[in-house]
């Protein structure tokens, strides 16, 4: 495939927004990554587009982290600070900006999203057709909503996909798809790590990545020549850490990484750090036995993951609809496995918060710049206006906090560069609260990570800070060397003038504050104080 | 009247919310102000209840303050910055708690509220019945809504009252409750300050403040002894400056304080207050001939709300209504009418952000601190949960961010002192941010009051200090003398800090965060990392 060769001038009529879950940057090719596993399909696209280097995370949590890539708005203002955390009924997602653009945002897969009920039914709020069904899926218009994790409710398409295809009629995710025979004949569930090696049941013609994008090849079959905005969000390579033969066995523990940690960080960590060491998952992937027996698996369904999206893109090449649809493939955070003696994510390493991002843009004008990695900061909450800007509608900038990455896909000026990644993290919900004896307000965490340092701040604590030049792996917290002072007082500073910078008035636009600044006179008839 | 004697043991079953508009705490002879002028009925009120020494509005803004006032919440986190910002719909007024209990939160008089009708249609919200008009009305049921200083459109109530007492049928407000006749016999609009002087055509019986207090008496009349809570929000003392006689010539300028301003504020003063100088009421307020023909009416206005606000009480006494009626008296911000070169309010002075707040509570409780001024700083962020804690209602403290004052109002242990005050003020409407030169997101600005030191965060400016105790005036800027280096360096920390504790999570209640702390096994069926 040329891609260049294939790019007319105009600009993208269709959106493919691809994420997966809990996919760590490095462990693709086309990020140096990897190691054995080689990702060719995911690396062809960022050949046809661009790689943003340093793309960070709002948070390293689904629930928040999604909220950001859909709102274009940071944890701290959309207020959705964990799972399952209601979405107040004023936050605006993607889907909504589209809507009032007369366009739908379809989803297949997986949002975390919840409505915020209560606080609807309080005020009587109540909606109807399209925007109702919006209201409920976060400005998405279902076409198969999936968030794995957990045996999915009767309404799953999967499910019942699942059940014609003869598998476990009662609960076909948690025996077949996550479920394995071990070498005894009995069930190993996918739940313990200690299964991981062992093949799913499920066939993998009919495992979660490859029914995901058999429905994205036939929605976008079905579209034809209408435009079209799609969300495909994988479940993958999330845990439970279960992959289909032949991807449960293409890696070994030869293969994979050891976990980046020191016996500084262990010994004498910052009490945050030291009470997620606690956590089971952490405890388990402190031992080697746990990191060599999920690592593979973990490049195993990355692998399946780079197979299928090889097989979304001759789809999209075949039907012509390179020419005209925008790509973005990311992911909602990394996942630790063992790094820092950490498992799962949440905490502001690397490994958690910074992620893949590439932008693939048909229009012309990104033609120079194609198959580049773009070393400026680029956000999750960035991809809410990289959309709407690639399809010609306005940026509300008075909600949406993040700004269009286009300018950096198409290698113009695209303003001042983003001094830093701003990230959250609110542990409230975590047994790392109970360890530190906290209250469910005191688990506020930040993190500022310029080029150079990131800066942790912890509410009620000590703050952290990494020389990410000098010590890419994070293992020296420099926060209490005297020669630091200095940069924990610039970085705070820095926090602190970013946070006096939010979004408060998110129910005007600059235009409209613009008409009415010192407008009382003409547009109310009101004097004030003339003699 | 001997209030205390008539205390009964049971606590409050009705409130009576009343706030002025544009009062200043130190024209009242209860907080030791007023010079000629005697407010003997609200001290009275005083006497009878808590009076908050130290007592701040978030906003100097009405429409920021009083959403504030209304939500429990800083302008921050409520996102009404300014005067007619409608506010989010996921907000939640006093009115929506009061609901959820079975209540009715009555408005008398003036809220500034407005809907945010285009996010609602947006998202194709809606609501009937009283929950439809509680949304659009800020959580209140309408008695009648004045919000005044303009003429008021045709569903106004007063309106319809002054035509068929005879005034002007078609612009009644304008010809008649704020103009006058002047010495030759034409015209002379209350909108100019040259004619505050003269008496406005209106009875003094058929004006804004004894329309209100009427209105007010016949309500709590119509009650019975069925439970209500009612706010009465007077348009007075802010301008226009028009009282009816003998209000308008009650006081003359000997009566009147002159303003607190120095030379060095007006040469070389901060750039945001620089810019505030230059607006029209600044330069007007500047001559003595302006201060001197306002402050004596504007006396007058303070002394006849004074006057009614006593037949209030003698009717509450008569009606009994004193056994079983919480009462709040305060205003949304102050006037600075001169003082350091500025008229209006807005700017972190004391004569704008420091508002009376009297707090009466029947219950028996109480008696032992009847009369007693409080020192512990309160914002009017406190009135919600003082509210709903006196009607024995839970205070959501998961979206209110004030806390209930009852504890101080009865002298029991309150919990620890709250360390400050914080306000807030987006000046990106006013002529002052095209004075400077300033984008609409470049206009921010915070107060952090202690005890002793008045900072002020100006973003993208210098900030500014001042030592309340050395310089109760505020008269010397002190953030440039070398010495006050780690005075700013804390205090700046302090309002980083604080805003780190903002509400994010408004969805969920703290019970509800905690129950759900390291419960993803027990409730979702989810195992995390166990080998």
């Amino acid at each position: 495939m040329n891609a260049p060769n294939a790019i007319p001038t105009h600009a993208a009529r269709n959106v493919l927004f691809i994420m997966c879950d809990q996919l760590r940057a490095d462990a693709l090719s086309c990020y140096g990554g990897g190691g054995a596993l080689r990702t060719p399909n995911i690396d062809r696209l960022a050949a046809m587009g661009a790689r943003f280097e340093r793309a960070y995370v709002s948070s390293a949590v689904c629930g928040p982290s999604r909220t950001s890539y859909y709102t274009g708005r940071y944890p701290g203002s959309h207020r959705v600070t964990w799972n399952r955390v209601p979405m107040p009924a004023d936050e605006w997602s993607l889907g909504d900006y589209l809507a009032e653009a007369g366009r739908d945002c379809w989803l297949l897969g997986k949002t975390h999203f919840v409505p915020d009920r209560r606080g609807l039914a309080a005020r009587g709020l109540s909606a109807d057709g399209a925007a109702g069904e919006r209201l409920m899926e976060g400005g998405f218009k279902v076409l198969e909503r999936y968030d794995g994790h957990f045996e999915m409710d009767a309404g799953s398409g999967y499910r019942r996909y699942l059940i014609e295809r003869g598998y476990d009629r009662d609960r076909p995710w948690e025996r077949d798809v996550i479920g394995s025979t071990g070498p005894d004949g009995s069930f190993a569930t996918g739940w313990l790590l200690r299964n991981a090696g062992l093949p799913a049941r499920v066939a993998e013609r009919d495992s979660e990545t490859a029914y995901l994008t058999d429905r994205a090849i036939d929605f976008i079959q079905d579209q034809g020549e209408q435009p079209w905005v799609l969300h495909l969000s994988y479940i993958k390579p999330h845990w439970p850490y279960k992959a289909p033969a032949p991807y449960h066995d293409m890696y070994s523990a030869q293969d994979a990484a050891a976990p980046v940690r020191g016996q500084a960080e262990r010994e004498r960590p910052h009490p945050v750090h030291g009470a997620y060491q606690r956590h089971e998952e952490s405890l388990s992937f402190a031992r080697d036995e746990v990191w060599r027996a999920v690592r593979p698996v973990y490049m195993g369904l990355v692998k399946q993951i780079d197979d299928h999206v090889g097989r979304l893109l001759d789809h999209l090449e075949r039907a012509g609809r390179l020419r005209d649809t925008l790509i973005v493939f990311c992911s909602d955070h990394g996942d630790l496995q063992g790094d820092h003696w950490l498992g799962e994510k949440e905490y502001f390493f690397e490994g958690a918060v910074r992620v893949p991002l590439i932008v693939y843009d048909p229009s012309s004008a990104a033609d120079a710049r194609r198959g580049r990695a773009v070393a400026e900061t680029a956000e999750c909450v960035d991809v809410v206006p990289t959309i709407l800007d690639a399809l010609g509608l306005d940026v509300p900038a008075h909600r949406v906090e993040g700004r269009s990455l286009l300018p950096w896909v198409r290698g113009q000026a695209g303003g001042p560069p983003r001094e830093f990644a701003v990230g959250f993290l609110d542990y409230a919900y975590r047994e790392a609260r109970l360890f530190l004896d906290r209250g469910v307000t005191e688990c506020n965490g930040m993190m500022l990570a310029d080029g150079r340092y990131k800066f942790l701040y912890w509410q009620g604590l000590r703050p952290q800070l990494f020389d990410l030049r000098e010590d890419p792996g994070e293992l020296r917290d420099l926060a209490e060397e005297a020669w630091a002072a200095p940069v924990l007082r610039r970085m705070g500073d820095a926090l602190c003038d970013w946070a006096w910078r939010r979004q408060r008035r998110c129910t005007e636009t600059f235009e409209q504050v613009a008409a009415r600044t010192h407008a009382h006179e003409r547009m109310m008839n009101i004097v004030i104080g003339r003699w």
